[in-house]
């Protein structure tokens, strides 16, 4: 920097080489923030400054240096600079064998972006409403593997064997599971009305007989399933002294969501708290997000992944924290509450007219229309055909609803942040038009 | 296409219409080729076709559709056209909940590259090599992950609880297995001359006695390890009806390594074999591929993955193979081949002018020189200093040797594919300068 | 595509092949729309569908042909990549030797792209106030030139030696006549109230004892000069038969400097009117259009450009143009006029303030407030140090006001089209700082 | 830089730190060489650092001001950042109203960087042949309009108002000097042998009867016409006080043309050398190079530009300079040579093999073969829909041959500077395989 403005003011009229510092200082000024204090920003950078940050960062690695004599075995030789440019010059990947956060001697830019990455996402869901948690860590991995690699961790450092898992008709943490050999104990849920929530008596019985326990709660997912009661569940374990892991797929778009998790740390015991970063921070999917509210938790965790991993999970979730800021971010918030408003005063409306009804479900997110009586897997396929995507069309009886028998076909729809008031009006329109038609 | 041609013949006169599409053919032929044939180019791309190529596949993508109506919780949004960039459009990842391969009806342009990328990378590893697999796939992981998948569907589908480990010091294929919780028995080696190898009697002592084993064997690594002899264990396995998961981290670019591993595979059991996309295809860091002589093996390791994954590493490696072609990468290997030999030269003159002398140890990549008497860490440090990146230099009796007491120490450096005649050379003279200054 | 088609087809279920067809097409719908009707499109286009648009064409010219066999001295060779990246792969630049609009054999894409982007701004100039034009062209030249070569054109096609142009204190359009030989006859201007005018009584006697002559008249400069009458001025010529070219440098952008146009045009004589691309249409600087009633007189002036020309600002005034459409344009229009309101009440203001007042002159884009008794250089250099661009401050009697002798100092501020309101607010309060501390 | 170092040493173990600042100095030392020096480097720079240097200098432009407040009609504002990434950053294009080369108080790093571009190309050209010449400046104009500013310029200097022009078949020129009104007085040509060759008698005759007279010379063009005498034509001019331009549009590439320039300007007059960027330095169309013995010229040439002007072939210039560097310039020439030399061979063993002959031209680049009794016609379509692309088949008589009445017809080809040896060898097939089947 100081080159050009030696020669700037030699090239050209000192009040405009003046001008011109003033410029690029201010467009450098967010960038140094970032590096300086690793917050969440308020405002939103640039593209340009973004693109800025990533290049300035990853030229530190060693791949970069043109007089470095590359004798290894890996030594992030690229076969294009188009390739390079898919990876933003992060050819090295992050971590360390056996490391995943261990700064990497030959990739300084990689291991100093992930850093900031892991410090900012940090930052972000404390303001979010996690302020209890203390250090967080992107792990380029999906939330059901994150949940496995988590449990590995715990059974490494506290022995855990078991696993209690209130049912969840999703087969991604189960899989997740699965991969570490943990035993699951799948927990039951009971009907109430309409809403399928976890069987807290069966949790607190099973959770005093076994030993070397742990247990997963979950705080999104669709109706009729309610979330986990993360609060009463976090005391137990902190009773009983057993791991809590909660699945918090989704849950940072929604104030409600993270005031129950803050409150269940502050009441009991939380041992690790796993997001997805597409599903909450708008980035292309492939990572998570693992916070705890005690430091080693994470550094166990990131111990458990074997070998480095692809940086683009991590580049993607820094360029999109970047390019939001908490400010936007908050006005995202705010738009997906009104939005969900909307989507359930509209498909009440619908569910008049079609001689359905609401289903009476909490649902941050989601909120789901009986359609008894009807064929739910042809309004599911009509629904694709209409280009609406993401809608579950689920039949009586059918997995999914996280019960056996339970004893509605109903259509779920969400209002997701990043959606838009076109999207959920769109899409009750279709709907009609898909149920009327049938 | 038929569009452009029709507005080209209204605008421009008939023959240089015609000239047009004579152009846009030529440069969309191997593009279409690809799509077809789904096999490892003879002849590389240019960087726009294969840009064009991408940008063709993720079009495909829902999130691409400018009038879906997106009311699910996850959709594939994203904060700015920056992100999209940067993982090449391909913003819904790949795979479905539960099944890494599987079609994504959201993501049909993911779901076809991802099938592009594992038919290509099959076609490539079975013309360099090992034409007795039958099936690949490329995960978004580490080897060591990929391994301990592996290993956890071997396990899901066949009941295996042990796993038998020759002594590798390598940290990262522990941990894969360790995430599964299956257990690993380390194997002893034995020294012979300067090499060490796998004590080929304790395994099989050790899988007679064994219920539910199975057996990692690895190809590559550094002197003064050897690679293990895969034929043999591979038969061992064979008689003893035991799963064999081949670790060839970065044995494709070696003919020798590949040679050994076909003639396992056709001798007795080989069930999966794991290698590193970087270290064999000039990738950034980040994915693993996974191949089997039967194509269900590799169903069921796409099964174990749990979630949706980042789509980055299958593209970059979609990305490198055609950016290089099958041409250009037996020249590379060639240069692999001579550069490995140059190294062998120069270290063996470098060891003699300073008292020293090679490790007579057979290695198709790395070779070693002895520093006895002298301070190993100090040479590293240097090393590191003078810009040389990859060497290792290891203390006698210390971790990495692979054995216990080994008793020389000794600096490895390796011509691995993608290394200059360049940095041979400046690595041996920064070497000596090293050496002859303590 | 329908390759494409065919092999989503086989590799992914049938319905979801359909879905990722129609995706593709949704996407490519307005590229189509674009290549068949080559009209401002009402709706903007993503950056993607720009960039794919640019692509397409780009990929019809024969440099990227990879089996042309190149022996010109001429065959859009680069040097790497990156720099035909750098025009956007428009490497054989736009038009012919002689003929800067004739189709190119060696460059059917670029004489395409050439061909959509002049018909393009064509149809939004007319349906932004000048119905009456008829054929438009886009010159990769400032306005200046553009005005230069439209006389050299008026020369050779009707044998104009000498142009009478009433004063504008503005050096470009100046040095674009006098780049033709064509003899400049000045006109004066006269001063009524604040304004500063035309002399019509001027124009009228010396056009009647010129032969050969022709006439420039101005739209949009900035007060105390206001816009000529230009339906007097094209009557004028009408009776006299001579030639008027109008620089209408930022007058697209206003509603009734397009409308004084469209009634000069349909009461008199206007041969050409010339405006900026980057003023009017928020392009980089470096490109003008010139649009004419009749179309032979656009090819009169593509004849009068020497050789082929830089694409690019065709390349980014067609980007432009389709990332902003017409709707947004209109948008953009309203802005402009509200904030135009806002500049002159907070301009009121801060004179009112100071002792000051406005200088009535009617006028779209500017206003200007005087500063008598004050030194307008200093205010000026204070107004760049405190970054506040593109103010005016001239003094008393100075060069700019477009009359000798004009008797205040003032400062002049812009609401131009793609200024914001924090743009106006915040120069006004800068200025009250600079003029109160003086 | 210096925060970045600080950070890392927070960050990562200082010897880390320490490296990581090593590659990045390292990466950035041949730009700040080049801002420093402003020389045609002689190693080329690599992609990532052409467009680093390149980020950095738009990034002083005031429109990348965050806080900037923009109350100007011209503020290079642009519709989106993809527009703005198609002119590389550089909206406010180059120049000053009045002065193509001025510091753009708004544009300060637009300024630099074109200060940059006309060192850098001028220190190429005194070192690629023409070391007397003093100072230099890249138009965004095509060769002919370069010379048509040229002769505008030196009329406003020094009262040109004619000028001699030894008849080239070539539209280009005559029409940038049609552009300034300056009379063109063609100059004979006279055949000597198959060469065509100016008068030298005739010139020389009418330099003498012509007031305010100059000469344009021609260095380049197809046989049968040969390069003019230069030097002879710069002491006539030096004789008769008369200016000089050099249409020297593809010469660069050749050292025997530079070497007849220098000796001209060191044997007589030569007043301004124009010559193509494309023609000779790979980049895309759009661009001249005017360079002088007297800086005093160049000033002059750059105030005849009206306006500012398009930044692209600024930025194209220097990219691809720096991305060619001198040492590969001169491999570059020396490839040119033998593929010269290579097509003359090849061309005359065609000939004799169909009964035709080489014409007896000297020529650096172009060669030339007759077709007499042939269809020259004919023969050009069908090279074009064999797609060699710049071949020139001329008729017996036609315009092109330079003088009229030329005896053959024939068909020229050019080994121009970035061709390859196969372009020649397929270009000669299929010469003889179209010549063979009429």
């Amino acid at each position: 920097m100081d080159e050009i403005e030696k020669r700037l003011l030699e090239l050209v009229p000192k009040n405009m080489a003046e001008r011109g510092m003033i410029t690029l200082d201010a467009l450098l000024a967010p960038i140094k923030d970032i590096l300086n204090r690793r917050r969440f920003p308020d405002a939103p950078l640039l593209e340009m400054q973004i693109e800025w940050m990533l290049q300035l960062l990853s030229s530190l690695d060693s791949d970069k240096d043109p007089k470095a004599i590359r004798v290894g075995e890996r030594e992030a030789r690229v076969a294009t600079p188009l390739v390079s440019r898919l990876a933003a010059g992060f050819n090295h990947g992050v971590g360390r064998s056996g490391h995943v956060t261990a700064p990497q001697p030959k990739a300084v830019g990689a291991s100093l972006m992930q850093q900031i990455c892991n410090a900012m996402v940090t930052d972000a869901i404390r303001r979010l409403g996690l302020p209890n948690i203390r250090h967080g860590l992107v792990l380029p991995l999906s939330t059901g593997m994150s949940i496995g690699l988590s449990l590995a961790a715990l059974r490494r450092e506290l022995g855990v064997r078991t696993v209690l898992y209130p049912r969840v008709d999703h087969k991604s943490p189960l899989r997740g599971v699965a991969l570490t050999g943990i035993e699951i104990k799948p927990m039951p849920t009971i009907l109430e009305g309409d809403a399928v929530r976890a069987d807290m008596d069966a949790i607190e019985k099973t959770i005093k007989n076994t030993r070397d326990a742990s247990v997963i709660a979950t705080t999104t997912f669709f109706p009729p399933r309610e979330s986990d009661p993360v609060k009463d569940i976090a005391r137990l374990c902190e009773d009983h002294q057993v791991p809590l892991v909660i699945n918090n797929a989704y849950g940072v778009q929604s104030e409600s969501v993270m005031k129950s998790i803050r409150s269940a740390i502050d009441a009991g015991r939380v041992d690790i708290v796993v997001q997805s970063t597409d599903k909450n921070f708008l980035t292309p999917v492939g990572g998570s997000i693992v916070v705890a509210p005690k430091p080693e938790t994470i550094e166990q965790v990131a111990e458990t992944y074997a070998g480095r991993a692809s940086a683009a999970p991590v580049v993607q979730l820094l360029a999109s924290l970047t390019a939001i800021g908490m400010k936007r971010y908050q006005e995202l918030r705010a738009e997906q509450k009104k939005n969900r408003q909307l989507l359930g005063a509209l498909l009440q409306e619908t569910a008049e007219k079609v001689g359905q009804r609401l289903l009476d479900v909490e649902n941050a997110v989601s909120c789901a229309m009986t359609i008894d009586g009807m064929n739910a897997h042809e309004i599911g396929a009509r629904l694709y055909n209409e280009r609406v995507t993401g809608p579950r069309a689920v039949s009586q009886g059918e997995y999914g609803s996280c019960i056996d028998d339970y004893p509605h076909s109903y259509v779920v729809m969400n209002a997701a942040i990043g959606a838009s008031q076109w999207d959920v009006e769109r899409a009750i329109e279709k709907l009609f038009k898909v149920v009327a038609g049938l």
